[in-house]
């Protein structure tokens, strides 16, 4: 600019030649050049989406590394099937039915040995049960004679199918069986049908068995050798991680309802996570069913016993939902714009802090007890203090209108500012009795959680903590 | 007795032979007779036991018949696929793969036609990546000499199965591609160590895909032909059904709290059963998850499009529970032992009904837009309502101390009753205050349904309701 040259408005090549002539390269047609970027852009933007998936999987695993474990843990249970396959020695043993040793592995391989052992159990009961059907309705079909032998197959298989199909809808089948009843039908339509055509049906019917506990038994000795992953234990961690959950929510929220609002927008949000912990506990019903459905086929292991009452661990779980239920409502009142007048608030805080940090004490000692599987004396202490918490609670709200009543007539005595010093409604003081109230129905249900974990504690024969054997005859909890 | 005859303590068999000699028979031990007994009674209790297995069992297809018909669809469809084994013609193209096509029906035949479609799509997707990655496989390893060919395949597959496994752990995967990502394993396994067999490789995959064509296509076309169950129209149902109840619980709540408690306890437990509606909902976010997952599945049918909104129904649903969630809390006031003395309820008692039965309405309202799918302009008016009961309630709590300083007063000026009339400690309007808290929240929350709805309307494009065109530039529900 400065020496008045011409400055092209976009990029170009210049090709100096040997000669001295420039040459100018006349860039492509700008169609084909945005296409390219624009596909350029679609790669990129698909790696970065491709990055970002495999970003996410990989903390997954991080998170928890038995998952990872878990994930080489299948494929060295396929590794050995396969083995079994390539093996010449062993091939003739297993023949053509090495796929259902495969088979096997694939679909009976679960995350938890209670749901591996619970598939097992399932397959074998359920191939079984039909392969003996189908051998009895075979053998009697095989006696009516030939034209009528596939009309008896047909029915039967149409009879037993939808039988076994409706079974499924039935919940305590659903909840032990289902897979066991999908077996079932797999199985004996299969052997029902083929038996029309295979001559060697006992035969066919003995090597499969034999692959089939080939594939099962590798699957439960690699499950339960290998960082074994326990269905039961894992009930017990998520019980007792649900009860900490709880009462750091709790703290969360009463400490939140009565901090300074400022103090906490500038504490970068970290209340409100604290405070949100208890929404995993909401909806934790499905999976503690599933885990007690599983942890019931387990064998003993670790502090657990064969018929260690898992059932009563879903009853602990409801109790600890249902005080989740109650933190859901506390939550909403904290952000509820109305706020309460200072004096009142003082009055009233001590108050409710003591009693939800003596709650929030129950809840902790509970999660000890759970974790340790010992009883422990203390906790009469602590629901001693949380009940004496809840009548000094009581008692402070007993004493709010005489104090607004001292106020007022004071103000009347002063003269007519009876009406104008009225500051007190109760639309004000609402949300803080709101607080309360809902505190000390959050203390009945916990006695709720108590009276179930004791009840566990009775049923599992938790030992008594080592230091308190001198109250060995106190009923726990 | 009465003849001085002795009569014989126990029961006995006299045979009066014809020469006129009676003979005793003499009654067998007593433990047999013990021991059968018992196994009577044991047969009696088990027979009894399966008895009301039977009709609890009879009572679930009975209250939703929709089951029955299932099982008799799934039975069709497997009469239908061994037909095709029997048929000689046919038998000669599907070979002895024909298990496959049963495998197929009985593995995909699900209850909903999107639970049946997500696993024919998932099976096809996973059976052909699979089959194609073994072929590839199985070819480097051809290519690699004998002696390697076995490593290189048990690496693979300990590869693979690895990372199907894991991939299984991720939420998105495990929502959309989880039995694909099975049957992924499963034939990538099956291919690759029997590739080390069959030396018909392609011919043997020809066939079992044509048996498992044949038997999602009969799964699929018996599943939607005859009576056919959407997933999403039992989704949009049960969102309906649980708006339904949640107004239901609302009401019954809010007048068993007003009502007179004797009368409850004479009405037999009715209100509590009206009451108890809510609780279906706490636990619905599982089943509306994976009927969610289902319905993306499904082709347009009935009033749903084939891209309909479904993931903003979890937002609808996720809002009720919020709502159920403040109920079950209400729930837990009315049992309170606290009782607000009776001039104060009366003074409450108006507008807290009110608000209630007008929160109701907005919910029934809102099951009235899901049910028939319009935009309706009267919902608004609904709203209007109850944020004005919602004033209403909160000035009635506004003028409570007033009154209360004015009784006070009153009482003061008749001597010095002033502090024994003192009969509204804030202790004992606690659980009325609460209530009213409540219902003031439950109103928010129901804002947001209102909110949730609204977008859905949007979304899923819900026509005006016909009685209101002129309104037709409102934005709705």
């Amino acid at each position: 600019m400065a020496n008045g040259r011409e400055v092209p408005s976009t990029l170009e090549w210049r090709v100096h030649a040997a000669d001295g002539t420039v040459e100018i390269l006349v860039q492509e047609s700008g169609t084909r050049r945005r296409l390219f970027r624009r596909i350029h852009g679609l790669v990129v933007a698909f790696l970065i989406k491709l990055w970002t998936f495999f970003i996410k999987a990989w903390n997954i695993g991080v998170n928890d590394p038995r998952k990872f474990i878990h994930c080489l843990k299948v494929g060295t249970a396929l590794s050995l099937v396969s083995l079994f396959y390539y093996m010449r020695t062993l091939y003739q043993g297993v023949g053509g039915n090495a796929m259902w040793a495969v088979m096997t592995v694939v679909v009976v391989f679960e995350y938890s040995i209670g749901a591996t052992l619970y598939k097992c159990v399932n397959r074998a009961t359920g191939t079984l049960l039909a392969g003996s059907l189908g051998f009895g309705v075979h053998w009697i079909a095989i006696q009516c004679g030939e034209n009528i032998q596939p009309i008896i197959l047909e029915i039967s298989v149409f009879l037993l199918a939808a039988a076994a199909t409706f079974s499924r809808f039935i919940p305590t089948v659903k909840a032990r069986f289902d897979y066991g009843a999908m077996v079932f039908i797999l199985t004996f339509c299969l052997v029902s049908i083929s038996g029309y055509r295979v001559d060697q049906l006992f035969g066919m019917a003995h090597h499969r068995l034999l692959t089939v506990a080939l594939g099962a038994s590798i699957c439960i000795i690699t499950s339960m050798l290998v960082c074994p992953i326990w269905a039961g234990q894992e009930l017990h961690t998520l019980i007792n991680r649900n009860l900490e959950k709880l009462s750091e929510s709790l703290d969360g929220c009463v400490t939140d309802f009565f901090a300074d609002k400022d103090v906490i927008n500038v504490s970068n949000g970290y209340p409100n996570k604290m405070n949100q912990a208890y929404k995993c506990v909401l909806n934790s019903k499905g999976s503690e069913e599933s885990m007690a459905n599983f942890a019931r086929w387990e064998p003993a292991h670790g502090d657990f016993k064969f018929r260690h009452p898992w059932k009563q661990y879903l009853k602990v779980g409801a109790a600890i939902r249902s005080c989740a239920y109650c933190i859901e409502t506390l939550n909403g009142c904290i952000n509820s714009d109305i706020r309460a007048p200072e004096t009142l608030k003082k009055h009233l805080k001590d108050m409710c802090v003591k009693l939800s940090s003596y709650s929030s004490n129950v809840i902790k000692e509970l999660a000890i007890i759970m974790k340790t599987m010992t009883k422990s004396p203390s906790i009469h202490i602590s629901i001693g203090q949380m009940n004496v918490a809840v009548h000094e609670l009581q008692d402070a709200l007993k004493n709010v209108p005489n104090q607004v009543v001292v106020q007022i007539l004071q103000a009347s005595n002063d003269g007519m500012k009876g009406e104008t010093t009225n500051t007190r409604p109760l639309l004000e003081i609402l949300p803080l009795a709101t607080v309360a109230s809902l505190l000390v129905e959050l203390a009945a249900r916990i006695e709720v959680i108590v009276k179930e974990v004791d009840q566990l504690a009775d049923q599992a024969e938790f030992s008594l903590a080592s230091n308190s054997r001198s109250k060995a005859s106190q009923p726990i909890a």
